[in-house]
């Protein structure tokens, strides 16, 4: 059986959910309900494993909540990495519950480096792993990918994401403030720089493009400049966006339209802290942890599914 | 007590060790020696346990005979990740080994995100682990970073640096060879992207330049193409330089000349291969495994850093 091409698994996900959102599951601990790390307040954490299994409780309850909502959850690494080798098993399990409840997994982790040594973080990050231990765990379905390196940095993973039915999203405009002292610089053509690097996002796509017309190797473009983000969308038909900057970041359900094609298709739209941390609106405050977290999660899904709607038209 | 400055610290273990040879410890499975790894070739690594212990026995050895001989090693994350939690353990385990030895380490990591989530990065890879049962590890003593996001997506790096005592060396030309196809760009004055982001490098590190005139705040860059060192190495005076693609990927003692100043300091220079696969030279077939390393790590390393020497002139 020849693997299915992630482009057309995802563009599938988002018909059968009927939106186009993908929650971030970027945990905090300070954030987390205090029923499940209140009582480890006054040592702030310092039990490591207590600390991720809360992290895991909470994250483990919000994948259940969203799995029949939303297409794919992006997971970013950074907010386990920090808990060494327990937060790397946290992340394991967590891909591992996505999968299981049927949802795509985006592992939000930027990296890249030589040729060589982008093999292993390809092998690290998208693809099912050769031990025997761990032959239960699941590999996420894609992951991100920093450019600064050239074709033969990304390279290993595009191949990766070819050879396993997996996808990539290479940074091209980020929503950071700072993203402009590099990657709006002018070339001499008079070009942005993050043009240029679209530009090559595109023709390393274009091997893997599925049967509904985008590529399996997407970009990560910031809704929080919507003139770049229409600019991109207009030059890169075939590359799917993956937008971050909705909500938290200050970017609205207008600005975000811009990254979809006249079709309605063409981008996946990040939302994580607004989702995440919904719970912690005063609202839920009398409500038992479980239930607050379920309701918050669900009125903010609702609210961003509702608003996506509309801006796609 | 104050912290030692990062530059600082790094320049005098140059001077007591006489060398800016830095061992980059990215041990490679199939590449070990037989008598570790040859027993499981039959099944290929496939027992996880088995793999990272192999990897850790031959990492240990190859430190302490390094040890007394360099004033640095590089540890490659990418090398690590592939074995999940085993390997972030065995990561772990050698920053140890390392700075119990004396050794300063470089976590070559090439992170970045956004503002809140690489202060989650360098949470990981530059400060000592604030949990009770990570309390005796140490955090490596610097770490490299990606350029790309800007300057609020490597700050959080550069203030855990100097709060910490500890470096950051951000990727400014790369040794391999699609690095060309971006930091090569030339923009709108006629230069090259590459210098845009060496300069950028060297203003965010003004705030960390220690006693001996060079800045915690580092710029990786590539030996490979010695007229850009050379004129790197002009453009920017108070930054030190790491610097690889020495022996293996192509680059001579007289080609990483260029990164040093006419002090002849400001560049450490890194060898990876050269040194790690050393030990696989025929030359050694007949020697116990030990005995073949440490034969095979010592030679090359006393060669390497006989023609830095010359280099350095």
């Amino acid at each position: 059986m020849p693997l299915e091409n992630f482009a057309d698994r995802l563009l599938a996900a988002i018909d059968t959910r009927n939106t186009p959102l993908v929650v971030g599951l970027d945990p905090v601990y300070d954030r987390l309900p205090r029923a499940i790390s209140g009582h480890r307040e006054l040592n702030d954490g310092d039990d490591l494993e207590a600390a991720v299994d809360a992290l895991l409780e909470f994250s483990t309850r919000v994948l259940k909540i969203v799995a029949p909502l939303v297409p794919a959850v992006k997971i970013n690494s950074a907010f386990f990495e920090p808990y060494f080798s327990y937060g790397v098993e946290a992340f394991q399990a967590l891909v591992q519950e996505a999968t299981a409840h049927g949802l795509l997994v985006i592992n939000d982790a930027k990296r890249a480096d030589i040729g060589n040594t982008s093999e292993r973080y390809a092998a690290a990050t998208l693809i099912e792993p050769p031990f025997d231990s761990l032959s239960e765990h699941a590999a996420p379905d894609a992951v991100t990918v920093a450019p600064y390196m050239g074709s033969d940095s990304v390279g290993p993973f595009i191949s990766a994401a070819q050879a396993h039915g997996k996808g990539v999203f290479v940074l091209v405009r980020t929503s950071n403030p700072g993203a402009a002292e590099i990657q709006d610089v002018l070339l001499q053509d008079g070009t942005p720089l993050y043009q240029h690097v679209g530009k090559l996002v595109e023709k390393w796509g274009a091997p893997l493009i599925g049967e509904r017309g985008y590529s399996s190797v997407g970009a990560v473009v910031g809704a929080t400049n919507p003139e770049q983000l229409a600019t991109l969308r207009g030059l890169l038909p075939q590359t799917l966006f993956l937008v971050p900057g909705y909500g938290a970041q200050g970017a609205s359900a207008g600005d975000v339209a811009k990254a979809f094609n006249a079709d309605g298709r063409g981008a996946i739209i990040n939302s994580s802290r607004a989702i995440l941390q919904a719970h912690l609106n005063p609202r839920y405050a009398n409500l038992p942890w479980e239930k607050a977290v379920e309701a918050a999660t669900r009125a903010a899904i609702t609210e961003i599914r509702s608003a996506l709607h509309a801006a796609r038209g």
